[in-house]
């Protein structure tokens, strides 16, 4: 469950009004996602997702929606934010920041194969293609800094063989720097079920609200370490990371130095969600309404991108 | 036939490089249409239309283009042009001015009832309500300084009756002024073939090439003058003129000032597809490839407007 703010039909039916989307048909919260409260709205025009921001920095919002409506409008089947008659995406609504975007047809994958690892790595590649020309920039907020500050704060909670992977990744990283990658903003949490398909086609990217600036090849990375899990275990499956690379080499062809950084974003990519699932599980923040995911499989991930030679193109 | 530009799969696949829509999978000359090229593309994203701009004066595509990225951006179901790597929307292909927009589902209907009449008249209010926040302005290029070049154009083949019509009509607008009436970004040629039709609601309005800023009111004129005639004659049925009426003034009220101004306006409607329909048909452009729709249409239903006492809400 993650609705934290109630809206009652009244209450949107009037809001609606700031709208050019007809009226209410129909709202029913969303239970998953955990950051957010959201609605499915469907209106007399179409369906929409309502989203009240409970916790994300009010001034890091435009940024998340200005790269959706870039987004959408270079033709990336992403949320498009719907402007109020006063033609700002940002609203408010019961005392929260409130934006109505379109819903995307779809649903999300378990078991994603080749052809659909294929098929993401060229959306992706698409993605940070447009999104070069989006004048908007936001480090990414779940970048080394942060990571510094997560480590700290769950330290206390963690045993020594624990620590000490946490303590040599930090240096590891530390001591890494890309300046020459291409960057631009990323997505950063491409996880399949932030991902729909429709036909075997992907019919929508939801969810940017973990995006920032950052080398592209990142988000590359955050989406092996989803998508191209072997059966059972940590590691990479060969087929599917490979034809996750392929799809993406397909649109942006990688240069070499992103061949040489690509072991050590696996192991960045381990290391920020090893860390944020580390912070929900020990250190949930109050309110929060989900059982955090277990750490441990984040964990196991890194250790293996540390000890594992990472596949690459064959 | 309207294709007056060919463009090969090959030429496609290669320009759409410059997009983020993915690649080429299928190319369809559209055979309807009178201004301009268009084709159906596929990509391996979704349904494009592509348009080649034959004749339209290249200052005046931005403001179409923009108004169609505007609506769309507020929910009202118009082509959303997309753009490019370097974020244009207007590109150039085989020599010409070109753009790609979103291709829309559904179909126009012949013989819409009183339902979809008040579908339309609430669709209208909201663009009209969606283009108020448009910054952009382009006079209505078929406002009335352009009713008298064109009424000297055609006067020539016109006999007495008609010249005469039009010339009474011309001096009786002429003396209508209406400073007060609400204004805006206007369609301006919001007939049933350009009004699509999915499972009852109206799923896209295409076709803004004759947009322009100009009353409001004179955009329902319009509508009702096509979609709201009897089935026989000019004259207008009352149960789905009032439909319209009720459809636009349940989102966007009319003014008394609106209500006193509408036999003119339908009037204003009628006079200006009359005369644009005289100079096709008098005076075909060089390579036009349509045959001219009946002018005749069109005076019966302005003399139509000047007898009659029109509709208005019950």
């Amino acid at each position: 469950m993650s609705v934290y703010t109630p809206v009652s039909e009244a209450e949107l039916a009037a809001w609606l009004g700031n709208y050019s989307v007809g009226t209410l048909a129909a709202i029913e919260p969303i239970k998953s996602g955990i950051e957010n409260t959201n609605y499915f709205v469907t209106t007399s025009q179409g369906r929409y997702v309502l989203t009240l921001f409970e916790r994300l920095p009010a001034a890091e919002l435009p940024f998340y929606l200005d790269l959706m409506a870039h987004l959408a409008r270079h033709g990336i089947p992403c949320p498009a934010p719907i402007a109020d008659l006063q033609d700002r995406y940002l609203q408010h609504l019961n005392g929260k920041p409130a934006a109505l975007v379109t819903r995307l047809p779809g649903r999300s994958l378990e078991n994603p194969g080749e052809r659909e690892c294929g098929e993401l790595g060229a959306l992706l590649a698409r993605l940070h293609l447009a999104g070069r020309s989006f004048p908007g920039y936001l480090e990414n907020p779940r970048g080394p800094k942060w990571w510094r500050f997560a480590a700290k704060e769950v330290s206390p909670f963690l045993d020594s063989r624990q620590k000490d992977l946490l303590e040599k990744e930090l240096h590891f990283q530390s001591e890494q720097r890309f300046p020459d990658l291409a960057r631009g903003p990323v997505h950063a949490d491409l996880f399949r079920d932030n991902t729909l398909f429709e036909k075997g086609r992907i019919s929508g990217v939801i969810d940017f609200y973990f995006a920032g600036v950052d080398c592209l090849l990142y988000d590359v990375a955050v989406c092996a370490n989803d998508w191209c899990l072997a059966e059972k275990g940590a590691a990479l499956d060969a087929a599917r990371a490979r034809a996750l690379l392929a799809g993406y080499q397909g649109v942006r062809p990688f240069t070499p130095l992103e061949q040489s950084a690509w072991p050590t974003m696996l192991r960045a990519a381990a290391l920020r969600f090893w860390l944020s699932r580390l912070h929900d599980f020990h250190l949930p923040r109050p309110g929060m309404l989900v059982h955090a995911h277990d750490p441990e499989h984040f964990r196991r991930i890194l250790e293996d991108r540390v000890r594992a030679r990472p596949v690459w193109l064959a």
